[in-house]
């Protein structure tokens, strides 16, 4: 008898527990999340300075009225609005076959300081990966490493989400610009 | 004892299982996954082009240095950012009774094919539905259908996830296009 | 032996249970959610009019062709993009101490009746938080309240969603708006 009862706590404390699973809900900020996947990638801005239309991959689409759509507005490009289309390479080298691009805009949003909203997609049609990656947040340019949200995904990526972290691996004056994206899925469907 | 010892390993293995649930993590993206939700709706955006102010639901309002805010850049839109407020039907009829709003922007990114990013909302306050569905994502708008991320909602969708798949229904010249959206929700609360 | 079976019984329930987790899929929308973290802030945006660069932490960076970059277009600021670096207080005082900054974009998006489209993100930095939360929705900014989605975290808000009610606290002509926003956060991490 007694191992029915034994039996019997266990039981409750199984439903118990099944039932307060709210995956989610309940889980601590201090512990440690492993990612169901991590990837790590680089985009290159090519910015349109008024002369490289042929090789740019990003242009200014809009300003405020002290700014004007080639030049990079003064106060640390405030309000510059920026659309781009970059490939999407494995390794740091801008020549290297891209297996895919990097599609949205960015939109300069401090006069203090170089600071970016991003809204964009990581689209991809490679044998690699098939399907988007899309990514929302804040990039505070200047920090060596930045988060931001992956808030959705299609294709290989169904549903995911994640954080990813960005760094500037190099740029050229205000015109070339290279990305390292380390992606960390925490969501996999 | 055989059957009580059944029971505690049955036991252990519902321990296990419901310990491991997370839900997310270690779905396989080869399982169909079914949504909780479908939804189909169509949208109907009027871009203004220079004459049509009155009917116009969507108009350019950011452009490259080479483009204008009327007409459609060259390069294929690269760089134009449109917003847009379309009526949402339930039909493919652009004179139904609109039951809701697409309301945000989409900005065209690629300089050899049309392709944008769309940043929007359908929002509904009808009978049939209340609240607001919130869409972000890359759309290769030449390909036949394209996915794009459901990334939150509110009221009748709370919280909700899933893809939305669009396709070009119709459209004449460069001023209409009817878009269908297939809404599948793969998260409802 | 009944005492066996009724286990038995629960035990199959309980994987039953188990086995049928999925969070978030099943849950009825009539079902009241508790937030598992709630919080008030308020933001502060002074639109750049021409005069005040100095103080603005907003300016109108795009418009359509009958609009302008200083002055919001007629038709309820159709079409007008607007960039902002709010300061983040915890009471409705613009000279408290700013606890983070709202950065991000607004474009409005209705010719009948003022309406936004907002993407944007709280980027903390303080004792109390570190970390940002990205937001994106509908803002029909004549409503009392209206609510937009929390698609994404980082920091101490790594991987949240949720939803937060804005609202118009205080506003003065076209150039200052002061928002409230509760945040009512439903994926803790």
């Amino acid at each position: 008898m007694r191992l029915i009862s034994t039996l019997l706590l266990l039981l409750l404390i199984s439903l118990a527990y099944s039932s307060a699973t709210p995956t989610r809900r309940s889980r601590k900020s201090t512990r440690i999340h492993k990612p169901c996947k991590t990837l790590v990638f680089y985009f290159h801005d090519i910015i349109y300075n008024g002369h490289n239309s042929k090789n740019a991959t990003a242009a200014i689409v809009g300003a405020p009225a002290w700014g004007n759509h080639t030049i990079l507005a003064n106060q640390n490009h405030f309000g510059n609005l920026v659309v781009f289309d970059d490939p999407i390479t494995l390794d740091n080298n801008l020549h290297s076959h891209p297996i895919g691009r990097a599609q949205g805009f960015y939109i300069y949003d401090r006069k203090e300081i170089f600071t970016a909203w991003l809204g964009f997609s990581f689209v991809f049609n490679s044998t690699q990966h098939k399907g988007t990656i899309n990514f929302a947040g804040a990039d505070p340019l200047m920090n060596k490493t930045r988060d931001i949200s992956v808030i959705g995904g299609t294709g290989d990526f169904f549903m995911t989400r994640g954080v990813a972290t960005l760094s500037t691996d190099a740029f050229e004056g205000e015109v070339y610009f290279r990305l390292r994206a380390e992606i960390n899925l925490y969501e996999c469907w």
